[in-house]
């Protein structure tokens, strides 16, 4: 319960940050819509198209249309006074990316798919619908660019298979994974880390 | 039967119309067809694997593909007087993007979906071929921006439900709901109307 | 057998030429894997989503995933001397062009599809996954504008059917088809031959 609730609650921010783009791009309130909804489900949404789960997720669960909806409204009404909420939306965005994450690796091994695929899976959930965001914003992806954001669900798609392989309870792997994915996300951000430059200055 | 053939005559003109924009990008003719397919069947296509309705529509039925063969065929011999067609080409366009809004309302009730999710996929159906053939052509989505053409299917597909909710007959809806989308569609380009702007000048 | 390898062999090979492209709009390692997947797999991913074949092909076999990794490390390794394994990798490319497409037709057939949509989903599978590292990238899919490419797949797969109406086996329609695809793919760029240009100058 606490779970599902952690994950509207990151569907609302993930819509957000969609909105926030979609206005830098100055599009419609259509638009806006479609770019908060892709941004908050996209992720998800390739992941159960690419293993066939159809209709996929928010089809079946209104409360994901709800929550990106009321981000969409609400950002919209306070447009001017987002910017002082930056730090909240950025918190409520990163336990998205942890929520999320556990999600695709659960519906990976639900599957029965290989751990690695499972991996990819938790971090294609948390981290393309950004992607898809960037591709109809016109823009190449932020995360190919400069952004540690995938790589924080890597790893924490890692740790959850280690946890496992050591037999730990459901809701410890849950907590430490999330955990690992929030912690890695924030240091990037405090310390300003990028990804190794293979390219000469 | 009329359904089908007004189905297949907006395919033939979402087609001419993914022609107009490849040409404008200056395209090959491989690029050219595949503009004009995706225009013209990409937002089915996109619907039927959200849903899990595979092999996708034209997959199943050639006269799609004849009807996008042939939209390409007549527009790149007539290239030079499709100006003078634009009249009849925007009516045919606007008979597709009611027809469109229809098909996917019903595929969505024959899942058993959420009438909100039904209209979402009446107008996915209708407007997101556009919404590839930008993205393929390097464009943020014109209706992302400014052109009130996803409203018409989504009033249309409220119209459809409403009907419904009255037990009105089916042939009755049908003819209401195209009614409903391709009179807001003529309504919006004859005054020019645009969603209200949220932006300040 | 041989087939098999030659598949992991394209793959490799496409995995690196999407590596090439990422590397020129300066992508990060993340940004860079992910375009050399896509570019190897994208055109089959796309394939099985739009037949319904999931979970698609590289998440049931995971050599896919390993020859996309060892092609992305042997370009970050090599890539101040791939210039001069040019002609090498311009090889390997041409023979997954016509591995990629036989597969793409057999898949076809096998779900019973009618030829035509056969021989789409051979090219789609052989040259899809460049079109998707352009989306990716922000830019026009180069097949759409100036190379001869797919063109090559779509003649393969008509001559695959030809034979096949002739009762050839199995074994020389699959060498007769990729010598199809590979001989048309080496004359046009021997002869940097073009589609024929509808514009005027």
């Amino acid at each position: 319960m606490l779970f599902y609730t952690l994950d509207i609650i990151g569907t609302f921010a993930f819509a957000i940050s969609g909105v926030l783009v979609a206005m830098q791009k100055r599009m419609d309130l259509f638009g806006i819509f479609i770019i908060a909804f892709v941004t908050a489900v996209g992720g998800g949404t390739l992941r159960d198209v690419l293993i066939g789960r159809t209709p996929v997720g928010w089809m079946n669960d209104l409360n994901y249309v709800y929550a990106i909806t009321l981000g969409v409204v609400f950002s919209i009404i306070f447009r001017k006074k987002l910017n002082r909420l930056r730090t909240s939306l950025f918190l409520f965005d990163t336990i998205g990316l942890g929520v999320f994450t556990i999600i695709g690796v659960e519906v990976g091994i639900s599957k029965e798919l290989h751990p690695l695929i499972c991996i990819a899976l938790g971090t294609m959930s948390a981290s393309f619908g950004g992607v898809i965001r960037d591709i109809l914003c016109n823009e190449i992806p932020v995360i190919f660019r400069k952004e540690i954001y995938a790589t924080a669900c890597i790893f924490g798609g890692i740790a959850f298979f280690v946890l496992q392989y050591f037999n730990l309870k459901e809701d410890l792997i849950y907590i430490f994974t999330a955990a690992m994915v929030i912690s890695i996300r924030l240091i990037v951000v405090k310390f300003r880390l990028k990804l190794p430059n293979i390219y000469q200055k």
